[in-house]
């Protein structure tokens, strides 16, 4: 399908420089150019390439103002970034929706399966499932006993939820996610020759609109259920503990650990790899920076958060780069003791002198 | 099923304050307690919740003595904790066990399957297996050529083992788990222009009762095999590495990772996010605190570490507290070199007025 | 399959000291040896083995000299480790290969299969694929509409292709991985209430001879492809972000995660949960130890790096043996404030005295 640089000025609220019969059938990184794709550029660092793309167009900010000629056809707009987000998900939203329930699907009698659904070849639904409207569920996707699925969530293959989780609307999970295994739970066994699990009789409950990442784990709880929040994005290979509460429009990047039973606030965002210990509160808006690790509570909300334990980042970045130089700061420090101890034997003597 | 006061105080030895014909048929945490529930107290923490719970009854610690007058009935027992998993496992012992092999899963003839087996949709077993009796295996688990799975196993769905592996009796693997994927090794081929795989020809052993998270990884050993103790519990996307040897009754929270060829003790226990090298031996009841890093060996049997590399926690709290400070430290140090120079000047010069 | 050392000398290019005609079937580690196996030494550390070692024949280097009486068959060469894969390559290519497309396996109409494949029970071939010659896909492998896998590659079980991936030659896909899940792309909607998804209409490219971990994630591009290259080792349960490039030969350990928009140069090395932050360059040869952070581009290419954020491992030891140090440090450099203080009192004293 062809665009003109008319009809994207259209979609997007742009102003056109150049021709407005220009047509485009793709997206290219500006870097990477090719007649009959549409590209943007948001970030100086890429204006040189502007002026020699090979794209057709170019979505720009109006406030860009072009040291050299441009060849190719400019659309002006507020936000060059929210422009081309806008097209792609208009691009993304033409391809036709998949439909249909495949006859190498296996669902069971009593489950019930939403209008326009598409269920992909091998994909397991459980008693007592239901899935809403227009869920698209990829093969080899497991749903248990009596999960309940959202109208318009898309579930790609091999991901994974047990039974009695109720998924959201409008939510994606991705491949190999695992929704609902049993919470960590174990205690020694009376005699001490063992552990004896602690059944993990609770659920998993994943609001509206939430996107799970490729092979992430969401934990039942033990008693109750674990939360998923409104909005709330996981990378991929996220650890998310049993009983844990997350915040709507929480955001946490690729193998983030949280403990069990932490509760954790609205529109936080998480570097990669952070950990966070069980039991704990964690604030509305808190930011921590990948790799951080965060022992205890966050009491006051808004903090950004850098290292393990985390503390403040600028103070961190600073203490990081004292830690650099302690091989060289040891050996003054040592220099430093033997110069208090020479001056204190040099005053003595002097003392003794002076009497 | 309801149960009264009277059947659940005989069956966990307890005392009931209150009406011994109340009935319950579900648990519910002490917070969020409702009409026909049993909940338990035995974190001081939540005690306020005991005066005002809808739990028709609650499971208390025989020393509990409350500040209140409390409505619910109350059932004293020994351990609360204890006695709470041990009701929950009555519970969930009583769900009629999945029996049956689906007409939708792939059994190659020769493979050998127990008595009283569950067999779900798209379960893919090869050749030469062994299923022993009372296993269940969820939709999409694969079990590889010659692997024998002992006893009562429970195995969720798009669990995957490789060829040639032994699962013990009783164990539980979680869904997305893999094992016996080759070992990671790789040596520089003849004229070093690239790598040359090296085979991974050993296998995994699991022994009895061990639990095994969602999507955890444990790797086939290059020869020989890759050995997890009896009662090993490891949580979600662990990574146990090649030829690795853990320990009967060792605990590791979600995202551990040991590379190959370490030998980890008996009874240790990791927290999230750990990491241990490789060609290491960890001594018996190593803890090592999330996050932590284990470089080298460790002789001395029930050591705790903390950091990375890991050293002793008190001691490491303390460096992290100075760590917190050495902005400001190294303030003060280069202040104290300048005081330091000036006590020389001034001594030198008073020492040039004394002579 | 019975092996003389005379035919395995010859395989190997080595030197028989013992009985030529000794005869072997199968692999052991020298400390596990058993009549009828082949061993190898090349670890000093192992060397009492070979003086009690029950196995048939033993692979050393040349160079070695035995300090006792050997009753095993020895055969010498110039390089034991590459003599042992070397065998261990041609035992494993003597199994028989896997060829035939199960009748349980989902084939598009329009996918293309090549010749010699073997397909296994419900694996799922979406529309317009094209699997080259000779190719594995075991049970349970979903790959995605319009991508294309190259000749001999293997995919091992809950193997996940997305759509339009290219995965190249002899490549091997440990089970669980997923290729081409989308991006982690969001912006804040227009009235901040919510996340707008970012589509993700970019690709994965997967060049030759790349090994990738079970469950290990690699994002597909925002736009553009997301490129692994050729001879990349990835262990498991490692996060590759949209965007990236990983040059070629480049290995990374187990939990390693990068960001987005990274580009990792050739022959790198990377140790177990290492992360490196988005749209970073990583110079060529760079190698990184365990659990290190690299927070900014590197561009200097050989460098080694370790610490969080990483240093130079050296540097990075010693500051970490004065860190562990700290708590006696900092009671130190407290008395030597004490004792600075005093001297200057006592200074002034006997400067007033003087005067």
């Amino acid at each position: 399908m062809e665009f003109s640089a008319r009809m994207i000025a259209g979609l997007v609220g742009g102003t056109i420089v150049g021709n407005p019969e220009t047509k485009v059938d793709n997206f290219a990184k500006i870097e990477e150019g090719r007649p009959g794709c549409i590209s943007f550029l948001y970030n100086d660092k890429y204006e040189d390439y502007i002026y020699i793309t090979q794209s057709s167009i170019v979505l720009v900010n109006n406030d860009f103002v072009p040291k050299q000629e441009i060849q190719t056809t400019l659309i002006q707009v507020a936000d060059a970034r929210l422009a081309v987000a806008k097209l792609m998900q208009a691009y993304e939203s033409m391809k036709p929706r998949r439909k249909g329930i495949s006859d190498l699907a296996f669902i069971d009698p009593t489950a019930k399966i939403g209008k326009d659904c598409y269920i992909g070849p091998f994909a397991a639904i459980a008693e007592g499932v239901e899935i809403g409207d227009g869920c698209i569920l990829h093969p080899h996707v497991t749903v248990g006993s009596n999960t309940k699925v959202g109208k318009g969530t898309e579930i790609y293959s091999n991901a994974v939820v047990y039974h009695d989780c109720k998924i959201g609307e409008r939510c994606i999970l991705h491949a190999g996610c695992v929704i609902g295994a049993d919470g960590f739970g174990f205690q020694p066994n009376a005699d001490k020759t063992g552990y004896d699990k602690i059944p993990q009789i609770g659920t998993v409950v994943v609001e509206d609109d939430v996107e799970i990442g490729a092979n992430t784990c969401i934990d039942r709880a033990m008693m109750g259920a674990t939360v998923i929040g409104q909005d709330v994005k996981l990378d991929n290979l996220v650890q998310i503990g049993h009983n844990n509460e997350i915040g709507a429009h929480t955001v946490m990047s690729a193998q983030v650990g949280i403990a069990g039973t932490t509760k954790v606030g609205e529109w936080c965002m998480f570097g990669g790899q952070v950990g966070i210990a069980g039991q704990c509160t964690i604030a509305d808006n808190t930011m921590a920076g990948a790799q951080s690790g965060i022992p205890n509570t966050v009491k006051k909300p808004g903090l950004q958060l850098m290292g393990s334990p985390a503390i403040e980042p600028r103070r961190w970045w600073k203490a990081q780069a004292v830690i650099k130089q302690l091989p060289e700061i040891w050996n003054e420090f040592n220099n430093m003791k033997k110069e208090i101890d020479s001056l204190k034997k040099e005053l003595k003597e002097l003392k003794k002198q002076h009497d």
